[in-house]
């Protein structure tokens, strides 16, 4: 078989990257190879338990390649020959390429706790089948205890107490959310997980999974029928590191063309290494987004280099929603800047996310905004509100990225709506980066 | 009496140049003189009615501005000496001042139709005991006329619906909201005003208001207790024009720091001209969100220009929200810009607002984004959808604003998540600017 572009991979970096590249060289032949027979949307999986309640509503349909002429071969590259550029797979034979992308994604992490591998213990795969008999194993369970209290985690505790399960979550860091978030944006979220009676145990090891339940290092136990694993995930580097690219613990090496060690073979997504925009440090965030952003840069220079489209340095813009209230962070949060030495101001605001503030479902915005000291440049952003901090948090996303400065920003013109934003005398993020400026600056 | 700056009008424009003075300028004394008791939200005034049912409800606290230390006038300025530097009120006598801001605002307009001095002729006036009145005249009916389908018509559309009312909009041009929005995005919200039941006459004229309703210039007539007259408003500069200042139909002439023609004199709001951020043409638009943004620059710029601080003309950052759809517009939208002679390509886009798409409330997104045919220069954004739009429409406008370009903009980072955003497969505006650009530039 031959093909021009070879894709190895079927999730959001995998298929962005062969939209992108047909987009950009229709004339071009572009396979992508997976795995699975059916591709899950990643970051909706925690959404199937509690609010979809169906895995098959949760699925990428196959058409989005198909239609635009892409075509998908179910199977698996066990080894790549990037001398004669020719792929080994394991159903179809060898398949001749020009262009190799790896978009192989990540593996979920397995802490090495006594009784991981019971067959209570659930992962957070990308695997219909597997999604589908978490469900049943779900449904079939009154108590459920979730182990990490990252995104993932905290979504999937969320969710299951839609399904009114008794759900714990047990942290060892002393928040949840605390990667992405500074502690009074995670206290925010615990506060919704207490609303809505989740149990929460930060600051806690879980050293055994038993049957009914996990123990902590305090000798505490806490009951679960099932225990779902959310510690995070290790970028799957197996075919890369046995095609000799240049790989680190934290992925397939590439620059900015997404390009790694070796002529015509690109990496994206869970994948690839991720370096900070500001600090340049190894930054090990793995989201569908920049999954995504990664894939429209290799997608677009896979035969022609296309100098504007470079990847600076991942933001990490995230979103989430805890209860009633949705989370946004971009860029550097304050523990992070503090840490790298980073001399900086915050800029704080609280206005309503509606105007007039009697408007029913109003929600209070809570933003926090990093600046340097010197030259007031935005590095960083929290927001906490209603839904629209989904949105806002790629507003400041953009201008974190567009290098823009405290007093730039604050006179930026925005539009506003009584049931759709803050009131024009009070712009959330806009008045956080005046507050900034006037601790920068003084008054004058 | 005396202050070091004086600010004639309540509204928003006058409350943020107040308050951006204090903040700037902490030592100096600062007055806000106007002639209501109580100031109501400009653009809550629609929802009072349906939503709020309460004029108490709309109103802007007097502590935004006591609680910083600025004074509070109820009175009226007659006329303002600009060689002595003093105002003459009406019940306060002189006022001595160092810096005169004018927000005197704007008049609802009243069209020359017969009729239109009838008791049962209701205009959008910032009052709250003419709102409370207007409310209870409401109230009492059974059917009600709006006359203009513009934001602030389609608005009270909506809400009196919500109330049950039998409710008619007459619009003298083929679609509501057709200054802001293409044909296509008219449509939509006129789809959406069916589907509630509103009445739309549109490409109508009405040539007399009766009791009992409107005649239009067909013969036909609509039924109607009261008529709500919202077709726009003019700047109210009556006090310039005594004072000398420069001005024109559409407001005081003012510069990029907001001074008008005499020193020591600035306008923001309503009351001051405004210029087309691309066309550099008198745009005539009135929201506060323009309105506070000139007041940040005019805050600032009163003892020291602040170089950062200009406007630099207009965008026009709209949204509104009508039956189940938000609405978004910035910059220019495609009808002005073949009328004034750009050059420009149209990209588009359809995604869901959620991702994946069967998650409950999901709401198709529509994105159409101009760029000029020559650079690639981003020059206008409509943009329909869930509740979101409103700050998605803020994000394309800062990068309008940003003087971005369609390869720029579309490999921009941005966070997604499943409750909040598009996916990230599929970014809305970033997918019409990579539409766009293809047009431009062909596939390569």
């Amino acid at each position: 078989m031959k093909t021009d572009v070879l894709i190895i991979g079927g999730g959001p970096a995998g298929i962005v990257t062969a939209v992108t590249a047909k987009q950009n060289y229709p004339e071009k032949r572009i396979v992508v190879v997976r795995k699975e027979k059916k591709v899950v949307v990643s970051c909706g999986i925690p959404y199937i338990f509690g609010t979809l309640r169906d895995v098959e509503k949760n699925l990428i349909p196959d058409s989005v390649l198909t239609s635009k002429g892409i075509d998908i071969l179910v199977d698996e590259i066990e080894d790549v020959d990037m001398e004669k550029k020719i792929a080994k797979s394991k159903s179809h034979g060898e398949i001749e390429f020009e262009k190799l992308v790896l978009a192989t994604g990540s593996i979920p992490i397995k802490p090495p706790i006594k009784g991981i591998d019971g067959n209570n213990v659930f992962f957070v795969r990308k695997n219909p089948e597997y999604l589908q008999e978490l469900m049943k194993r779900i449904n079939e369970s009154e108590s459920i205890v979730i182990i990490g209290g990252g995104f993932i985690g905290v979504e999937f505790a969320d969710e299951l107490r839609k399904l009114g399960k008794k759900v714990s979550i047990v942290e060892m860091l002393p928040h949840v959310l605390s990667t992405s978030f500074d502690d009074e944006f995670c206290e925010l979220a615990e506060e919704e997980l207490r609303k809505i009676d989740v149990g929460l145990h930060t600051n806690s090891k879980v050293v055994e999974i038993k049957n009914g339940g996990v123990v902590l290092s305090t000798g505490e136990e806490i009951a679960g029928d099932i225990v779902i694993v959310c510690v995070g995930a290790r970028p799957n580097i197996d075919l890369a590191e046995k095609m000799g690219l240049k790989v680190s613990k934290n992925g397939i090496v590439v620059d900015e063309y997404m390009r790694t060690s070796r002529p015509d073979t690109f990496a994206v997504g869970d994948c690839a290494e991720k370096r900070d925009f500001f600090t340049r440090e190894v930054k090990p965030v793995m989201l569908a987004s920049v999954a995504t952003a990664e894939a429209r840069i290799a997608g677009a220079n896979l035969y022609k280099i296309k100098a504007f489209k470079q990847f600076k340095g991942t933001l990490g813009i995230f979103a989430t929603k805890v209860g009633n209230i949705a989370l946004g962070a971009a860029g550097l949060i304050e523990r992070q800047a503090k840490k790298e030495g980073f001399d900086y101001v915050v800029g704080k605001s609280e206005v309503a996310d509606k105007h007039p503030g009697t408007l029913p479902g109003t929600i209070k915005v809570r933003v926090k905004l990093l600046f340097t000291k010197q030259g007031g440049f935005f590095i960083g952003a929290q927001i906490a509100g209603g839904d629209t901090v989904g949105e806002m948090i790629n507003l400041v996303g953009f201008a974190i990225e567009s290098g823009y400065t405290a007093p730039r920003y604050m006179t930026l013109q925005i539009g506003t709506h009584p049931l759709l934003t803050p009131a024009p005398t009070a712009p959330a993020t806009l008045k956080a980066a005046e507050d900034a400026l006037i601790k920068i600056c003084g008054n004058k």
